[in-house]
């Protein structure tokens, strides 16, 4: 017995206004989708607790089966994770931006205006000479502005505040200790003294230099966030007894496989945007099924369009990843494997933010009782069969099916 | 954006005899109703968990976002708030019933001949003198023969047995500690003295005396029960960052709200019984929307009916309470405010009694997901989108979709 896990990122809406009152998937043809619900049975998901918007990093840790109250310790761990960083027990890892200050240090622009990708290399790459009196760095940049700072040695602490507060015209902080402890303050104080060696660093890049010349915002600062180390779990491997692989674009999404334990299966041309080649990772995913028990794919796009606050691109976007799901489908129908149809949180594409609404939950495979749903969208799968059930719960359902969970008595 | 919550006490139901096999509810033409149930999403709510009948104060701190399994301290505190006390921390108030005992001291009427209103007052009055050695004693009467008592010094506790058992024909039991502690030992025994103390400046009262003449029972024992404090909360104006007022005509429900933190607006005329001023209150709500996030309007109504065990009157009050809303449903279309309405517990009106049966619940909005279900009522609203929920879930859901709640993760 397989199984598949699609989770489409932010896919669960609200009644749009440009939809005439219908969500995205309400107002979508996804015909594939619909199908997976007709063979399957329908729930709906409150993702962390009923109301209860979830970060994209919490969400994943729900839906996988481990309790996010629990075991969360923070994004930044997961983002070094994904951007290839072997993160070890101690780490400290925090999400960067590539940022622009003014002489003040005043933030004016947090994305350095959207550097590409290939310039952020090269300015990361100057910053592998830091040495750092206390613990040794790591700084890896990742997609356009984005990067990852992994700070390395003893008393280390995840307990310290964000630098980039999200906000412009304001001076940027220094980093502070979030506790009273020695570890917090003495891991606020290292990472002050990474960002003071890299702006001095950045300030002088060649690079940034010639950027200013072309009238470009110089990337001369990094701003670290989100300090997190390696969750204390066991394995999700361990946890079942199963081999799990996961496929996602996103860096955040396969660190967070990797932290569960799912071994990653790269994919070219898989960005984590709604240009992925999703044709490829449906493909590699027919094909981990071969060697895993269970393979989760992640598809960021349905997010992406919802932060952009664009309802009808969100419905073609999702009818797209319907049709693009039709071999999939083919196979687990053959073969009597499982395939699980659901979304990590809601995303309005009115609001382009989390929020807390239930999403909808498919699963179809030779066991499920299957009901009367004939549509997968937020509404049709509230009357399913599976009721209204927590993340927390999905894999434990799952993995029932799939004869892994032991009996509790006798 | 902003949202009321109504609340009709007691208003779930099961099938009536005389009802023909329908609830109330069922039963009932509750036009307003059912199209807050048509434009809205509907579901049923476990207001504490499935099948525990709820007291009315654990009932609201249920349905106000706080575990009663946490936070409830005894209905005592809520009495005394709703009475009008300015009770402190550290306080511990009591609910009374005047009653009339014979010379051995056996309960001949717990509500001592139904005592008015005002005669009750004149007795409280005179027990204003009574001093104790070891703390202040405040002693208000209510309404009818109900009234309240706060004991008030340093090491009270609350874990003090009921005087009042409820019970015809007995002996009153002398207040007992709860637990193996002095503050404990020390509140009974200034509650006993409190008791022989009103018993003997009753008894010699000239209104007693007089009512025995007309053959009337004297009022002449004070029956203390269901010692509380203040609980230890955050006040749900701090919790979600809102302004919220409650508008009830019963005490118990403004010392509920107010204990939450709620403003208290009080409407001429709402007295918390069938014949309350229900048009003043939904004028009032409609009012405090103005400067208000949230308003909580309670309406006593339908358990009162329930407790007299007529399901008949009970439908006509509900169908009486849907009209009255009318211009609260149109004030919430039209500036799109968020409108929940349900009932605090299930209380069966051929039994009269609270019971542990789910209760309905629809919450209409701008962004919720409509349903399908046409109509107000425990089955209907039980195949509606939200499912089955537990009270203490309703605030999050409604503050979620006023964008009040905080990510968990990022």
């Amino acid at each position: 017995m397989k199984a598949v896990i699609v989770v489409c990122d932010g896919m669960g809406d609200r009644p749009s206004r440009i939809l005439k009152g219908l969500t995205p998937l309400q107002a979508a043809e996804a015909e594939v989708f619909n199908e997976i619900a007709r063979l399957g049975e329908c729930g709906i998901i409150d993702v962390i607790s009923p109301g209860q918007p979830p970060g994209s990093d919490t969400a994943h840790l729900a839906l996988f089966g481990y309790d996010p109250h629990i075991y969360y310790s923070g994004r930044g761990a997961y983002e070094a994770l994904g951007a290839g960083v072997d993160l070890k027990n101690g780490d400290v890892a925090f999400r960067c931006n590539f940022a622009t200050v003014n002489q003040e240090g005043v933030v004016v622009d947090r994305r350095a205006g959207r550097i590409s990708t290939e310039e952020a290399r090269i300015l990361a790459e100057a910053l592998k000479d830091i040495k750092l009196e206390d613990a040794e760095t790591i700084f890896l940049s990742t997609v356009e502005h984005r990067g990852v700072l992994v700070l390395r040695g003893e008393k280390l602490s995840r307990m310290v505040s964000d630098v980039d507060t999200h906000e412009l015209g304001v001076k940027i902080p220094e980093p502070r200790p979030l506790e009273d402890s020695e570890e917090a303050r003495r891991t606020a104080r290292i990472l002050k003294e990474f960002i003071e060696k890299a702006r001095k660093i950045l300030e002088e890049h060649p690079l940034n230099i010639e950027r200013a010349s072309r009238g470009l915002k110089p990337a001369n600062i990094i701003l670290p966030r989100g300090a997190g180390t390696l969750p204390n779990i066991k394995p999700i491997g361990e946890m079942w007894n199963i081999k799990a692989a996961a496929i996602a674009g996103g860096a955040l999404y396969k660190g967070v496989a990797k932290a569960l334990g799912f071994d990653i299966i790269n994919v070219p041309g898989a960005t984590g945007t709604v240009n992925t080649n999703l044709k490829g990772k449906v493909e590699y995913t027919i094909n981990a099924l071969k060697n895993y028990d269970l393979v989760f794919l992640h598809i960021k796009a349905t997010d992406t369009v919802s932060h952009d606050k664009d309802p009808l691109k969100k419905k073609e976007v999702i009818e797209w990843i319907s049709r693009e799901l039709h071999p999939l489908l083919e196979i687990v129908r053959e073969k009597e494997y499982y395939l699980v149809l659901t979304a990590d949180h809601t995303t309005p594409s009115e609001i382009g933010d989390h929020r807390g609404d239930p999403v909808p939950l498919a699963i179809m495979g030779p066991a499920v009782r299957r009901d009367w749903v004939e549509r997968y969208d937020e509404l049709a799968c509230a009357r399913g069969g599976l009721g209204r059930i927590r993340g927390i719960d999905l894999m434990r359902i799952l993995m029932n099916y799939m004869d892994k969970v032991p009996l509790f008595g006798e």
